[in-house]
């Protein structure tokens, strides 16, 4: 069975395609799911997608990742900006998290530079649009052969 | 049939007339809505009123309104000052979107004069008690009349 | 004989129409005079209508309107964020003090961001055009209406 | 019928025992509500015992405590330095409110010592590990009596 | 001929009295200005007493005091904490300064805490009321007694 | 014969129940001592008890509870949040360190919510009025029986 | 008829040639009005010269060269650092602005540091004593020619 | 039997007229205690004259001034910018507090800008030299009197 | 002929290997090489390699892949934080930027959290060892054919 | 012979014209070499045109311009912003520095709002584009004739 | 008679070779005074050696020294950056004074970084643990011989 | 063969002697050469001496120095308090690292207060002039010694 990847989302990208199209582009949520899935496949992985608009669920999400998947990747959206129950959460987790994001948020306004989720994360990709979660899985996947090799 | 205007309000809103009555007023969250209604009425408006303490359910009523709605008039109360999401929620929207608040938060504690809100609204109006949502719903008649005409 | 409310304009404000309509708006200062005596007429209340470039000429004016004004309505324009002469004239006052602003300020450049005026108002409206004018004119009506009640 | 002190847990606290047990210790959150429990007991008091990783869900307790508890014992967690909400719910309640954390958070990253619990809050207490919470409710019990007595 | 001290005093200080007594006291301007005129008396000294609510009037006051007085005792009131105008008028005097405040600025707000004044002044004196003048006077006439000495 | 703890604390509290009594209460600074002798005594432990207005006194007396002491309580007061003399003497002991303050120092002034001792101290309590000593006596019992058990 | 530039002084530079002519030179305004009227005529440019004590009159005079002028030379004095109504007059300019200081002002006080003006204008020449002037109008004059050409 | 002022001063004090005499003048700090005596008695009054570098001495003197003066004149020196425990003594004190500086602090380094005592002390006299004592004195005597009146 | 991308090191990256190993890794610069050739070679891109320990070299070599390459991948170590010089030239180039780290830098010290690079970046990789590079040169060929298709 | 007037150019100025053309004009560094070239011989001067992206090289040239040349024209570019090398060069030299930017740099991002170069220059033209290079030219001349004269 | 010069050291430094030994060093003070004696004999001066707790004894001590030594050596270690008044004490003195500390400062805490003392001194040593002082004696005479020289 | 340390001098050192002499002294950097030479041979060390205006010339110089030498003095200048890459540079290197400066950098302007260097040197010396080098040197013998011995 293979191993699983929890991508793991954070509140409005379920809006994703229609929200702000010229910053955030035109693919929605379930493409994003598409193109992970694509990827995992091609790696050997599995996922487990999901979605919320609730700090608390995000949360939850990842606590159940720490004992079912071997890595994690996270979009937190506007709660990486303000989030330390995220950043908490993430802290008890021992597999690899990896912070995505849709644009570069290093270039946007200044209260979006500051990312809890940084602190707890092993590696960061932004800009890329939702190309940035395929990055994100060959990453953890290289990631985890080096591990095993 | 009328058009409708989604009233939406945050945190420990459900307590009002009983919390800190002499900052917040006697008025309780039903008389804000009895007001609403009738206010709305006379410019022949319908509503949808919401509360909740919790910062997701804002976000899931504002992206509601979204398709259904003329316009927002938001009390964010304590997420004002620090919801990122609720401001991306509002960015994702076109709709006019009006910040209310009770009191005039531009002169009580610092960390209440920061609004995310206000990054996304086209108006706002404090201090006015529960009456700044009538002057709210007015104002949004205004331009809507505005736009048709 | 009608009640009067003082509504006091600064600097600039004089060029309203003209001055980066994009932002401020096509109507006049005398538009907004019309609009506001229309208003006051309806509610039975008189104004008494100002407007200065000089920050000395709004603290006389505010000096005034104390002895006679049931209400002052100000758009203090620049003044609102450097003026401690001003809040100090208002901090003298006894009557309700609303802030207008055209544009909604809290979502401009940082130095617009800070109000002396807000220290010493009671409410404020901002971001609705000249109609905030209105809706300040309505908002103090309800207000003294309530007072008496 | 024994009156009731609330207790409050926040985000990730339901880890507590496997979470970084090197700074949070080996004690499980089962382990503090027997503790509670028994010295609860000790002082004649009950306990109602809550966890939630939802901001939302916290602001609720603490408005359901506010009609039925003598006094509120809350470890917000990392929610402590962020929530407003939390706040703003404290401060609508009339009871002791005793801020509760397992590590001293003054001595850690900086962004954990702004509490907005400590702005509501009767008294303190952080760095005895789980016995803070036994500590709590003799510190509560004491001033319960010191108000009959 | 005796010689002069400017006395400037700036905006809402002409409402002294009425103002905000609780903390400026009941004497009016008008008792300022008296209290000053004996105390001048007593040491021989002729007063030249002003008050402006303009920001250019008050450097006019001083380039005028700078051909014609032996000293200038300023109570700039709002405009202490943010004229660069009057600094500059101020620097640009030959005669000894004093800055006079009725209460103690340095216990109010923050903004009442910078003062542009000081920079130029030989000395301050705060927080006596209205006596402040008095000592004010008398400190500048010990100081030229000393200078001729 | 019993172990000891010191209690050292800091300036002014030699005044405690004449000082400001709506915030540190009516209890004398002997009272204290009486209340820590009785809860050490039931823990069977002894106290040493101090008090200097003297910044260097308090670094005196923790060297000399370094060597004598199984624990330290101080209330450094004032110096808590300027002596860096204190944290010092405090870092280079190696028994436990309890941090106390009559009043919850963390809602009060800013300059007030830094704490050097805090980077220091095992555990804080504060805002317990007198009772917070006795909590910590109680505190540090328990950690000494956890330490041998 | 030759076309116009405004040349706009601001506060004690009537004082130019005795005011701390170690910094600021031993020539007058006078001598500054000359000079520009030299320059301008080398240039076939008329000059309308100004100098004010009153924030309000600066403003004043900015509205009225909109009108009548091919561009402004500002030399705001203490007021570039602390007018935003200056700013919203230069804001509302459609020829171009230039900035002058007879001193470096980046060499200087912090507070002297920050130009609102700046943020209006189209260039800035410092440092070079009264030949500031004659250099601006030089450069404001080869702008206007490249904008026929 | 004359009531008594506390004259308190701080560290380096005792090098008056010899210290920086360019700044601080050439006058000893005897000399100061005689111009007390010397003012004192023109206004019926008894000084008690103290002198120490060390911040619990100045604490001590605040806390005995408390029982047996009218008044206390403070000049705290360097503690100025860093004694709370000076500060928590004054406020302890019933007794008007005039804070006295030698220079004037506002228009030196930043750091001597900012005054703990300021924030218990009555009024502030700065930067005339040692005549400031003797207006202190002089401004204490007037308080009694209106007390007394 | 393959298009070229331009990968740009900055200071002490010739070090890799050797330099903290456990912060960056044991494999070499040349290591890092080969890895990009695979990488490109498998996406039919060509490489220009390049490092330098100045900051003026790598201006350079921006701007010789403005004219000569399809993207830029940049790697500027410690400039990343100070160069606004490499920012220039970055933002004077129209092809695809991507800004490499090795280690996580949003989680290190505070002055690593500060990128000049992202200002001008399209997108960012870090924390990914040198594995980054490769994830880098994927993305932008990903890029690449998205802009032709 | 004529006297020599260095011209020092920063990083990327050598891709005047090409780069980001809506800013920096159409101009190249060879029409602004042309440009200078010919005012110099209107003022009886020689140039000497330097440009480099090297920071150390910028300081070379200044050490050089020292010895030989009467006054330095320098347009940083972005090391203006950054580097204290340039300006402990420019601090070691005796004759008159003249900073140039083609652009209104206080109009721009903060970060380009500091200049050390600025604390050693006499005078400073910026937003004239190339033009302020021949502005600044003869502002040399006028100060060095000034200085024979 | 060989010339003295004071060595003075504040809080904590009586527990050299205890306190915190892997950041201090395992020698003690007394080691310090011997490897001071021998450095000051090789160089035929003699040494006062000074410990103290007290802010005040370390501000008489440098007063003392100002009367009788050739030079300071003093390590105020915590008082380093909090006092004042040993700034002051140092201020007052026409000698030459050397700063010393056993840990490189600069590298430790951000408020060890700040050092009121080398506002007065006229050179700095760190980090050389006790040698340092051997350092500084050395410096010291070299410094002396020169002035004979 | 004596064993070699690495001297190594940043922007503008090669002007010792005539840069701000007053600041900087009369003595060349030749002179600096001649005293290493003396002072390590007395030691029994061999130096290499260094000096660059180009950051990447001190980079490329600790690197060498890394492999070859058993200490780096080092005297980065302006560089100190920019740049991160002779940071990272010193960060890879195992031998003892001194910092030095001629004058006492923590008396000078706030931009010159911060060092990079710091966080990677062993110590510290500055504001003794020339002799500093020798010191360094003297400091940094003694350390090889300990090692051995």
């Amino acid at each position: 069975m293979p191993q699983t990847v929890y991508i793991i989302n954070g509140p409005n990208l379920n809006l994703l395609g229609t929200r702000e199209p010229e910053k955030y582009g035109r693919a929605s949520l379930a493409d994003v799911e598409a193109l992970c899935q694509d990827t995992a496949q091609r790696h050997g992985l599995a996922i487990e997608f999901r979605q919320s608009n609730h700090d608390g669920d995000l949360v939850d999400s990842i606590q159940e990742a720490s004992a079912k998947a071997i890595g994690i990747i996270i979009n937190a959206a506007a709660y990486t900006h303000t989030s330390i129950a995220i950043l908490d959460a993430l802290l008890a987790v021992k597999i690899p998290v990896i912070e995505v994001h849709i644009t570069n948020i290093n270039a946007r306004e200044d209260f979006r530079q500051r990312s809890f989720v940084a602190r707890a994360a092993t590696g960061m990709i932004c800009g890329f649009g939702i190309d940035g979660y395929a990055l994100a899985l060959t990453g953890l996947a290289t990631m985890a052969k080096a591990r095993k090799g």
